[in-house]
This record gives C-alpha cells, structure tokens and sequence, in this order.
C-alpha cells in the first residue's frame, strides 16, 4: 500500500510532466506505470531513474529479453511484488513464452537453494576460481 | 569459512562417489568443486542437488548461458561470494564475454536500486498488470 | 497476486495429475495448496519440487516439527508470506503450540538482531569456532 | 573485516566489565567471543543485547538445541558467517550431531528454494490458512 | 495477513495490559498498534521489545528525527511493509518533510544499487579503509 | 574476492580517465577506492553511477550526514562489507563520532529484529497509517 499519493497528470511539476512526455514517447502507449506516478514527487529521481533505465535496458552487448529474464530474477530474489509483475509484462512483450518463464522461476529458485547451502557450509571459492581473467 | 571439512576422494561414501563420477563424467575434468566436497557428507542431499541442478540447467526452452546469467544475478541478489564466483566462471565458459558480464552487473543494480523505491513509496501492481494471461 | 493462472483440476496435464494424485495420498486429504496449482504449469518442476519436498521433510535425524519450524524460520527471513502460513499450519497440525510458535517468533527475531549487529561491526570468526569437527 | 576494534578485558568500562563477569559465568568459561569485545564499545547495548539473548534463549517451550537450530537456519538466510559459525558450535556442544546439521541445512536450501517458486509466482494465501486459531 | 489474532484490550493478560498501559503514557494516546495486539499473546516478549524499543529510540547522540529515517530504512532493505508505513508516520510526526522523505527513498535506492555492484564485482575493502579507529 | 581485475591509472580508457579525473577533484584526494577501479571496465556504468551518487548524495533537504548514515544502515541490512566500511569512513570524515556508530548499529538491530516479527505475525497496516498524507 503506497507510502505516498499517486499523482495524476494534472498534479504533475513541469519537470516530472517532461519526463511523462518521454515515457509515453519511447513506449509508444498513453500509459504511465503507478512506479512513475509515485516518484512524480521527487522530478529529479524521477529524471535520474528514467534516464538511468534507459541506459540500462538500451540497446547493448545482451539480448533485451534476456535483460528483462535478469531483472525479474532479481526482483523474485528481492521480493519485489510490483517489479515482478511489471517486469514479467515486459518480458511477455518481447516474447517470453510461458514455458520459458516457468523455466525462469525453476533456476531462480534452484540458484536460492545452492546459495544457502554454499553459505552454511562456508564453502570458499576453490583457488582455480579465483584469479579473475586476464590477470 | 567451511563448517565441515572438505572431504578428498578417499573419504567418500560409496553413494558420494557414484555421484563424483557422474559430475567428473558430464563435466569431462577430473576436477571436482569444493561444494560437492562439503556436500558429500550428506550423500542423499548431494545426489538430490546434482540430480536437480542437471535437470534445472540442462536442455529446456531457455539458452544455457542465459540460464548461468540469471544463475550469477540470483547469486548476486543474494550474496552468495562463492556462487558468484562459479556461475561466473560457469557464464565465461559458455561464452560470456567480458561487457556482457559488465552489462549482467549494471542490470542487477539497477533492478535493486528500483526493487528498492518501489518497495519504500509502497506501489501496488497497476490494475492492467493484474491478470495473469489466459486467466 | 498470481503471475499465473491457478489450474484447476481438469486443466492438468498427465503428469501433473499424477503428482496431485501422490499429494492427495500422501497428505490424506483431498484439497491440494494454490501452491501446486500454480506449479502444475510445469510438470517437470513440478514433480521434482514434490519429490525433493518428500525427501528434505520425510524421516531422518532431527524430529519432522522441528523440520517445519525451520522452514518457518527460514520463510520469515525471506518474507514469504504464504510459505509462513502454509509451514505453520503444518507445524501446528504437527503439534506446535502458540506459546512454542511465539517463542519461535523471538528467536527469529533475536537472531535477526545480532545477526546485523555482527556484520556491523565486522567481527570475523574466532579462532577457536574456525576448524570444522574432525580436521 | 572489523568496523571497530574489539576491546581486551582491561579496556573495557566498568558497565562492560560487569557484563562479560555474567557471560563467563554463564557460560562456565573464561572466554569471551569477539562479538561481545566489539559490542562493548557499547555497554548499554552490550547489557540489553546480554540479557534478551539469555531471555530467548533460555528455558521455554521450545528445546534448547531446537532454538539453536532455528538461529542458525536465519543466520544461513541472513548470510551471516560469524553467527552461522559460533551458533553451529553451540548446537553442536548441545548435541547436535553431524548428521543433523546437514539435515538442518538441507531444510534451510529448500525453504530458500520454494519460498523463491512462491514468490515469483505470486501465490496468494489459501483460504484455508487464513483466519489466526481462536479467531 | 496474520498468523496470530489481534487481542483487544479484555483479552490482554495482566502482564501486556501493563505494557499496553505504558505505550499509552509513552505516546499520549489511546491509540496501541496492531502490532502490539499481535506481541500481546507473549507478554514476555512483548516487554522486552517495548523497553528495547524505548532504550534504542530514547535519547541518545543521534537525533531521534535521524533515528527513525534509519529505522525506515532497514525495513525497506528488508521489505517490511507494515514497518515502513508505521515509521514513515512516526519519521512525519517527528517532523520528516515530503521532501526528506523522497531523499531518504533515493539514498536506499542509491545504496541498494552500489550494494550490488560491489558484491557482484567481488571488490574487497581497500587498505585504508581497513584499520578501525584507535588500533 | 574480485570476479575482474582492478584497473590502474594507465589501464583505463578514455572515458573511465576522464570521470576518475572528476573523482579526484570532487574529493580533494589522489586516491581512488578499488570499487571505481572494478567498475572502469564499464566506463558508461562507471559514468552513470559516478553521476547518480553525486546528485544523490548532494545537498538536498537531509544533511550529509544524516545521508551516509542511511548509507552505512542499508548496507548492513544487505550485507555488503565494502559498502559498510567506505560508507562508515565517509560518515567519520563528515563527523560521525564513535558513540554515534555504535547508535547507529543498535538502531538497525532493533529495526532487523522488529521487522521479523511484524512479518512473522503478519501484521497489517493499520488503518490510520494507510492513507498517504494529502490523499
């Protein structure tokens, strides 16, 4: 339940409006997520989030699909119920299948589970392991 | 640190050393990580992971490096040092180049910096993010 | 909220049904967790999560309440609300009282306190906990 | 690596020096672990964090080496290795054997495993888990 | 959704009702927090975590306005909804403006970011960051 | 342990030089911590991060302070040891005294310690801290 009021297009600062301008231009839709609706208080984070997001999950060396699959697994490790959600739709949009997000989950869940058995077993990294590349 | 000893390949049970076999025999080296070592001295545990592990990682809908990706961010989210340290090495042998690592990172942090101020202003899933598909 | 349709019975494939037909048995009782059904949308995962279930909870060394109040204790750390509830329906069905499940609450609590108050501070392990039994 | 120096016993301030006094004699031991010698920079906080910890810890409803148990499967979820280390040692002088704690650890990997399948897939509390006993 | 019911005030045993008699003096309220009618069913815990509470959140040499951002703070990290909506109210009436409170959220987005780049990049803390105070 | 190389001053690409160039005059030092030289290897993420810290670490309604001790408490919460002691140094370089460190650390244990419980109990907002303030 939402620590601050979701502000609607009226309520906007000139800043924030500009920023709501460049979201509906980029995704070519009218609509706004609540996240952006909720940060329109803060124009500067708002801007700085925007931007930075764009950077992220712009055009780069990995699949933008893929980046979305990392997204949502770090969001299911986080517990982030709206990041899931929202980032799952955009994966569905760019062509995650279903089978593949079940796939998704069964690797989420299974790296969950050898992370803690590695941590209460206090593994360390083995000496091969640990020279990174090109040392 | 380790909470068990690692046990070397004489100290092995007959069902740890079934499973040794199986990991050297689909890994094609005779090296075997420290984690099965700590693992084994709980062989139903150890032949239960493997197992699970071969399933979750072999042949599905998703690439295999993908799936070392996701397996290094989940690692990443939770702070698992040793886990990231082998996925890693994992993702690199399947072909992960260097920017693509760089690129992994950068998502995996943004994900939680907005995981994060979701989680703080409290945003409920948007009403059109809601139904799950086909429901 | 359900990223996932919840499958009805009649919507399952053979090889979830046949996991539904093992829950049923198992468990004595007709009524199968949203858990499962959401899982049904991959059998494979499915099966293997069950299986695992079986083996990790059934008999071994240490008492099948105890079992259930650490995973309880576990899903808390999470923030798993439906595993909390679900783990300690099954712990109370075992026989946990409410003065046993309020106590298990503080150690919970406790230990999240003096578990940040270490990694503060940074204390490192003392020598004489670092040797692992039998060395 | 510390964040403060851990102080030796003729550093330590009168508050603290009755403190650790109540710890040795707890705990039938002249040694003091260094998790106490950093809190002690702190004595209030060293004598609350002394006395709730005797109180959760102390006779209850639950077993001893249960409550062990339990603070060390939130210290794995928590990744805290100094209290996955110093707490495994009390279970251990409590009588946990080796068998247990690999049980114990294994519970503590699939709890982290199915509390992550939940999540993602966003499984809402069954109906029948919801209304508190006594409601 | 609760594990536990809520007690209302006939309900209380005389031991809570003593503490809910003093949360009221404290705060110059009737009002008592369901989280208080949750703790109510362990009357000892329940005091412990209220003088704990008084004693961390009392006076001391950081201003309680700052204790409660860092307070809220931790629950965000830990994704407390509950913990975030009573400390945000509690951050507010100590006088937290819309504007702080909007800082405060891109600080733990900020921090959460960088928590995971370091910990994914594996980097260790550098010599001079190493020597607490004093050694 | 790294997963990649540290960079020195002749190893970084032009871009990566230009925002160290900008570190060091921001900072009034000629050292640069170890998490830029892990990050050079990304010169836009190197760029990015360099630009969002400034701007949120910057002045603004919070005090500097106030900033870096919401810093130090988020990545204890995470468990990032890096994080902890550059951030804890920087607090001490803006006057954090010690008795103010060992506060800071009580508060974030008791917030660790009452989030679980809250989350254990499954206690919901209370309804007067639901509606957000104008709503």
């Amino acid at each position: 339940m939402a620590t601050v009021r979701l502000l609607s297009d009226d309520e906007l600062s000139d800043e924030a409006a500009a920023v709501f301008a460049e979201i509906r231009a980029a995704r070519k839709t009218d609509y706004v997520n609540d996240f952006w609706r909720a940060l329109a208080h803060d124009p500067v984070t708002l801007r700085r989030t925007w931007e930075s997001l764009k950077q992220v999950m712009g055009p780069g060396t990995i699949d933008p699909l893929v980046k979305e699959m990392i997204y949502v697994a770090v969001s299911i490790a986080h517990g982030c119920d709206y990041c899931i959600h929202t980032h799952t739709a955009s994966a569905r949009a760019k062509g995650m299948t279903e089978a593949q997000f079940m796939e998704l989950v069964s690797v989420v869940g299974m790296a969950a589970e050898t992370n803690r058995l590695v941590t209460a077993l206090g593994v360390e990294v083995d000496e091969r392991f640990r020279t990174p590349p090109g040392a």
